[in-house]
């Protein structure tokens, strides 16, 4: 498999985190990419419109994007679990899935709003708004930890990396004072070996 | 089951297209809401920490999201069959939905920055890299109307709502001209009851 690969998207480590707990990282071969919301990455396009990564290329030439279709794909190839099958089991790691892929949503975009942007046309209500999601967010999990704790599924798994990313693009939020029962379980979950993992071309 | 609902969301849209074609949408009951990525609506985050829309509470008390989720769930609590279990089917219905919710994420990026954002700090550059995956997602579409014709699925649904969405707030783009097979597709496609409803609190 061909998986368009960018070292500091954290939707691209979330397939690979999946990857890895899965035994398939081996397996995946790591394309360059360039993917931007303004100047578009053309060599992605031509298997992914939207111009976006990740991008998997399968052995038998499907083209999957989204992260969230790849990593039900990795586990459904591997005959993994990281996906529960059915009831309210599977509701609640789709939704901490979407929770991770929401922050991090928010994350990208106040990114955006930093680097991309010219400075005179930031707009930083825009991206206060933006970094409350991200509040709200650990704050709920901070007084529901038990949808965390204890699992090891696509919900704590894309939660771990919307964490890194906190902790690579917005170490200044320093959100561990503030929710420490986050902070402990991120800590015990991230001893992982494969949230541990670098990746690069 | 309550969904919290804004009438020109087409997140919201799609789950209640979803719950019409599998006989649902009269068990749900509509919540008002406010959503809004500057000015966030304190009622959906209560239930949401997000506080987007849609939002659905379920009887059995389960608050789940995004629309990907909701839609899921819907399928499943109707025995349907709009989500392919298992196979290239699921993967392509998949993906085709991720397509339409990219483009949607595209189009409603460029939105906010038309209307949300102060005129004098508004980027045209980053409104057209958006409206640029719009673009290259409905060529690709045109040369690949195989991915949706004779479908009836999540993905084919989704595009559906896409292409409404661009209707009611992009109409200046005149994509039929330039995609005439997508707009031959969408004409026949929209004559299903499901996609010419319309819902209100």
């Amino acid at each position: 498999m061909k998986l368009y690969f960018s070292p500091f998207s954290p939707y691209v480590r979330k397939c690979l985190v999946v990857a890895h707990e899965l035994g398939l990282d081996a397996r995946i071969t790591l394309l360059p990419s360039s993917a931007h919301p303004v100047t578009r990455d053309q060599a992605i396009i031509v298997n992914n419109p939207l111009g976006k990564v990740p991008t998997l290329l399968t052995d038998d030439g499907q083209a999957l994007y989204d992260s969230r279709v790849i990593c039900e794909y990795l586990d459904d190839l591997a005959g993994g679990a990281l996906f529960p099958k059915t009831g309210t089991a599977r509701w609640q790691a789709l939704t901490l899935h979407a929770l991770a892929d929401g922050m991090l949503d928010a994350a990208l975009l106040a990114r955006y709003e930093d680097v991309a942007r010219p400075e005179p046309i930031r707009w930083k209500e825009w991206r206060a708004g933006q970094l409350d999601k991200i509040e709200t967010s650990l704050a709920h999990l901070e007084a529901n930890l038990q949808t965390l704790a204890g699992r090891v599924d696509i919900g704590s798994l894309s939660m771990a990396c919307a964490l890194w990313y906190l902790d690579v693009r917005f170490a200044e939020l320093q959100w561990r004072g503030r929710y420490p029962k986050v902070a402990d379980w991120y800590l015990a979950f991230s001893q992982r070996p494969s949230t541990q993992m670098t990746w690069a071309l």
